[in-house]
């Protein structure tokens, strides 16, 4: 695509952003207790790409072009993802979400555990603005990635402590952890869309493959991305001794001293900073940036297919423009 | 009432009890990870009286005395119920709950976070089961609920900070924290049974002022119930500062030596446990306990008040007994 669609399509998703912004900043405007709210506001006033939201509106257009609405359920997958963030961060006890301090960071344990709690319930009261006949349907695809997402974070928890997690185990856990989310988001929108069975189907395999994509292409982001930026350090995951694609590869693949050193990384619960390079050295010479690479635009390509599915209409290739954009992000 | 009526109603809710509990106790059968879905079900097989669920059948069969199902909705309050508890229980620090270890000191505080959103998750879909036709409507009566049991909840804890609450804010919050959730239970088996608007009504008053009977008693019950029963400490509220309809009541009409003593529990958060016999007189002279006592009554006749609006159905009745029973309990 060249740059005058890139300016156009960034244009477009911008002002639907500034929508879903809107309703979001509003949710909690002229509720109580300050205590309960003012650091929900927090949390999502700290930014995001509202990559979720978006993914809901262009899937209604793209089996609608004239659907105008679904900003509600837009919100609510965004409170459902902020949820998840708030939560998880108490778990991995982050200090940075953003460039800026993570919620239980900012105001303490207590806080964030009901602030997850009121996101979520504050989701559900949001969606359900915008439900009517297909009320059922659209709440059941939403709790259904709500407890997928649990079971991933709970695998995701139990890998930090297992020694002997495989490839296929890791891609099962993004596939609850991060990659329903994305499903759910197009499936509901679809829905919204009142687009048939087939198109539904369709654009819940795109965003199930997206999300697969997505979430690879950030542990790849994780360690060849750029320096520090936002709070971020390259090679974080290696750091943190996180299970990823890459590590979990490259655990597979290595053998003698590279071995030993991945192993290493398990024992000690992760490394040091200036010991990233050597790793870094480690999966390059394994291939593993390659096979990710590779893993990444299998996922993209099976997203992309199952959008051929569809009308062809000017909303179906916004889609096609966030995957191609997420997928080529440098962070 | 007498006692043959006492042992038929017991046994009446006995035989609901069991069904509920097989719902519940499925409910995590056939799910993974067992590290979630274990400590999930400990939770649920620790015992409660099933009290919410219990509401939620008979109300359905107070409008429609036929009506036979109602079984999931019920297991969901349950749920909902038992998240709260996994939640709030991290946020007070608590030990025990129904004499055994509470989940975070069974297990560990990241669990403990993670099951309660996989209890709320788990009670969406459940409660989905019994949803056709009125979906948005019990959805949407649920989820109100929830808000407002994370509102309550928050003012609960910020109540344990501030020094200047008064007994009507101290209403406001146990109507969020405790009352919402009744109420909703009431309401819902209204909606689900195919009550008319004035049934709905009716019933909800009938759980929102129960609710209110319920959480007053309660506080009654923590300094005049049995010692030390299911883990429980006589004047446990006392002994953490807490902030109870007692404590405000007796804050609000003590003057000279007294207010000095009531003053020194918040200021020292709390009493040690050989102060609690001193408090108790202190309230016994102040006439607390009989302030509570008219209180509890005057929800107690509004609901039983509320109930008059409702067709003179035998399931009425088991509503009025509840209601009696819980009450005239002791514990």
């Amino acid at each position: 695509m060249n740059s005058e669609h890139n300016k156009h399509f960034s244009e477009l998703l911008n002002r639907e952003r500034k929508k879903i912004d809107k309703i979001l900043f509003d949710s909690f405007d002229n509720r109580n207790p300050d205590t309960l709210y003012l650091p929900a506001a927090y949390i999502l006033k700290s930014g995001g790409k509202r990559l979720r939201p978006l993914l809901v509106i262009f899937s209604a257009r793209a089996v609608n072009n004239q659907f105008k609405k679904g900003y509600y359920a837009a919100a609510a997958v965004e409170l459902l993802h902020n949820f998840t963030l708030v939560h998880d961060d108490i778990m991995d006890n982050a200090e940075k979400r953003r460039g800026l301090l993570t919620l239980h960071k900012k105001y303490d344990i207590n806080t964030a555990i009901l602030v997850g709690d009121s996101l979520l319930a504050v989701a559900y009261e949001t969606l359900l603005m915008d439900c009517s006949g297909d009320s059922k349907k659209i709440v059941s695809s939403f709790t259904k990635s709500l407890v997928e997402v649990c079971e991933g974070q709970s695998l995701d928890k139990e890998f930090e402590m297992r020694d002997n997690v495989s490839v296929d185990e890791y891609l099962m856990m993004i596939r609850k952890k991060t990659s329903a989310l994305f499903e759910m988001c197009c499936k509901l929108g679809a829905i919204l869309g009142g687009g048939n069975a087939n198109q539904v189907k369709a654009l819940s395999t795109f965003g199930r493959n997206l999300g697969m994509a997505f979430q690879i292409q950030d542990d790849l982001l994780d360690i060849l991305g750029p320096e520090e930026e936002f709070g971020k350090i390259s090679g974080g995951d290696l750091i943190e001794g996180k299970k990823t694609f890459l590590f979990l590869s490259a655990l597979s693949l290595a053998k003698g001293e590279d071995e030993q050193a991945l192993l290493y990384v398990i024992k000690h619960k992760g490394i040091r900073k200036n010991q990233v390079y050597k790793y870094r050295n480690l999966y390059a010479r394994l291939g593993i940036f390659d096979l990710a690479a590779v893993e990444t635009q299998g996922y993209f390509t099976k997203a992309q297919h199952s959008l051929r599915r569809l009308p062809d209409e000017r909303n179906k290739f916004v889609l096609e423009w966030i995957a191609h954009s997420l997928i080529k992000r440098k962070k």
